[in-house]
């Protein structure tokens, strides 16, 4: 439905987002890379739009951009809103960015109402939420919440430069992190396009999520032997693709299977399959997958694993190739958002007459790291088809303003209950 | 078993074979590609030890190196023997090399033997076998056999130059390759390591190949959409890999099936599988595979492309995604050794007191254009775990020299009874 009578400015916080999606690599649209210029012409845009909106505004050791507003009692402490700024190469108008310019949208309609909140709100602009070019994500959230280490700052990116260096270079304080960490946040809200088709599907406002899915990563290779695709009989063959192939199968058949058990979220995929030496004459000898298992509940993904690695060893064996190796690349536990800041969500969704439901999140975000050291939730808004980190990437201006509406009902319900 | 007495020089031709090996990349032995500077050195090397041989050397229209030794009888047509001194990159050192030392060893025999034969002998060192820079094999056959035509001249190679140009630099002549068509041999015969393991796990001495495999390539494309691998569920996914997967399940198991059938020679590979995006949070988009099918017997490729059309259809179904491209790349068919050949050289391995056996010969090779126009047949020697096309390619001095040996019978039965 489209709502007219929303607590906020929907063409003021759109024009936000359009303003930011204009600082682009014209080559390439949508690309604003975290630690580049781009990056840094947007967060000039934003840390002006923050100043303007009476914020005062700065950049914390680890490399976050945070506008703050001092509560009438900042004993209670800090209502954060955000998400981040920077984008995947060729990625999209809303992911992240639609987070932030709600954290100052909301700032703004209270201003305008007259409201003064009695917990400091912050917005924060978080560093380099997408996989970075220094091969690591989440580095503002990793920051905030104590977690960035001296082994993360050590990555290489761009000419060698270590993340330590770009950290400073985008306003950071690598030698600091301490500074950055923080237990003064009372709760943490993020909005978020869903990147799905849940709610494009049921024709809902909002999804209220519910909790964020744990990520594991696993790395499988094949050894077999490169032989002569025309002189090799079939029985006599070591073909590592013929393992690899059998194990993509199962990894599938076993996802749908778990998926659709029921209740908890489960996607599995392998997205990654590399032949070696790849020749249209060659018996494949070498081969190298990447499993990418997601969900909300860790027995599933313990089920799961327990299930590829017996079945991946058969299907090895069964081709007469070695699994030289079976490794746990990352694994990122499932989060469960904060059970009253998503009863908050829900008030304000039914207040304001918009539709919501409960949606897990199968992508990761900042709020997952924020729920490390603050009370989190998040609300999803409808984008078109589900498409996501592409130009064609889409939400409506009124599916944003419903959105930041629900966090703005939220911010002053739990401004008033949380002391 | 090591024969001591066999009627030709087992040093001799091993030199040659070791003095061609030592015409390589130092950086990547063992590397001779066709059209470089060292491939024209290797020739020279040959052209040299033509001649000293008493061999008239040219280079014919085509490329290919010629020694020749008039008949006593010239209105009897040539016997030929040869294969090639070109290598594919990181190759090894007798793949086509043996076969044309082989030639210019039989050559010195019979001489030394004080044996003029009746038939006019010629030893070609062909062009190119190996696939070329400019995307063509068996370059100097296909001229030989009046099938090298204007498109494939046109083909580009190493600094866009094209083949024809190509061709002029290492002496052929791209305008009257009309010259290099021959309609006056009578007999081809070709020694080449075996690239299998037949010969070496049975401890036979020579195999005389019955049939030289038909090549069938087909290109397979799957088209899927290319989606988040955290938030779209299982159950709403185009994932062509799954796809792809299922149908390298489907060519391993249906190509087992067929080989298991027993009589006639079945063998395909999928050694090409391409994903798009590859990453390892996408789902995949995009795949290809090229699937290469060899057969002595057509009708069981027939069989097999109709099983594979079907179910790759039905995998694409199943995955949700589009079989975008089912096509054949190339298809050049099973070609058989000629019957009184093979039973001359049957015939010459049991005067030697060699074991043999009928062997197909799952990869291609000069021989197959060569039987466009003319009986021909080979003669397999075994090599070391089967290994080729890489630089542990290994043929004993005197596996060789036998296969050798039994061209020389056959040579010599030939020349009396081939009027």
């Amino acid at each position: 439905m489209t709502k007219t009578n929303l607590p906020l400015n929907a063409d003021r916080l759109w024009a936000d987002v359009m303003r930011l999606a204009d600082i682009t690599d014209p080559a390439r649209p949508y690309t604003r890379r975290s630690f580049t210029a781009l990056f840094l012409e947007g967060r000039a845009f934003l840390a002006k739009a923050f100043a303007d909106a009476g914020l005062v505004t700065r950049i914390d050791a680890a490399g976050n951009l945070i506008g703050r507003i001092e509560g009438t009692d900042p004993k209670l402490g800090v209502i954060a809103i955000g998400s981040h700024s920077d984008t995947v190469p060729a990625g999209g108008r809303f992911d992240g960015i639609a987070g932030v310019a709600t954290g100052l949208e909301i700032v703004r309609a209270l201003r305008d109402a007259g409201i003064r909140p009695r917990h400091t709100i912050e917005i924060i602009d978080f560093l380099a939420e997408e996989p970075s070019e220094y091969g690591l994500s989440c580095v503002g959230s990793r920051g905030i919440t104590g977690i960035l280490d001296n082994k993360m700052l050590d990555l290489s990116g761009p000419g060698g430069e270590k993340l330590r260096d770009a950290l400073r270079r985008v306003g950071g304080d690598p030698d600091r992190l301490d500074l950055a960490k923080r237990d003064d946040i009372r709760a943490f809200l993020e909005l978020h396009i869903e990147q799905g088709i849940v709610l494009e599907s049921r024709f809902l406002d909002v999804g209220v999520v519910s909790s964020i899915v744990g990520i594991r990563r696993i790395e499988i290779i094949f050894q077999g032997e490169a032989d002569h695709a025309g002189t090799t009989p079939m029985a006599l063959r070591h073909d590592a693709l013929v393992a690899a192939a059998n194990t993509v199968v199962s990894v599938r058949r076993e996802a749908e299977q778990l998926a659709a058990e029921g209740g908890d979220y489960f996607v599995a995929t392998v997205g990654i399959l590399d032949v070696d030496p790849s020749g249209s004459n060659i018996v494949p000898g070498r081969c190298r997958l990447i499993i990418d298992a997601r969900t909300t509940h860790p027995a599933l993904t313990k089920r799961f694993v327990e299930t590829i690695d017996r079945e991946s060893l058969a299907h090895a064996d069964a081709a007469r190739v070695a699994r030289a190796t079976f490794a746990t690349l990352s694994d990122g536990p499932p989060v469960a958002c904060d059970a009253n800041l998503r009863a908050a969500l829900r008030q304000g969704a039914r207040d304001l007459g918009l539709a919501e439901t409960d949606l897990s999140s199968g992508a990761g975000h900042d709020a997952a790291l924020m729920s490390r050291i603050a009370p989190s939730a998040m609300v999803f808004v409808p984008c078109r088809a589900g498409k996501s980190h592409a130009p064609e990437e889409w939400a409506d201006r009124e599916a944003i303003a419903a959105g930041a509406a629900v966090i703005y009902q939220a911010v002053r319900d739990i401004d008033q209950s949380l002391t």
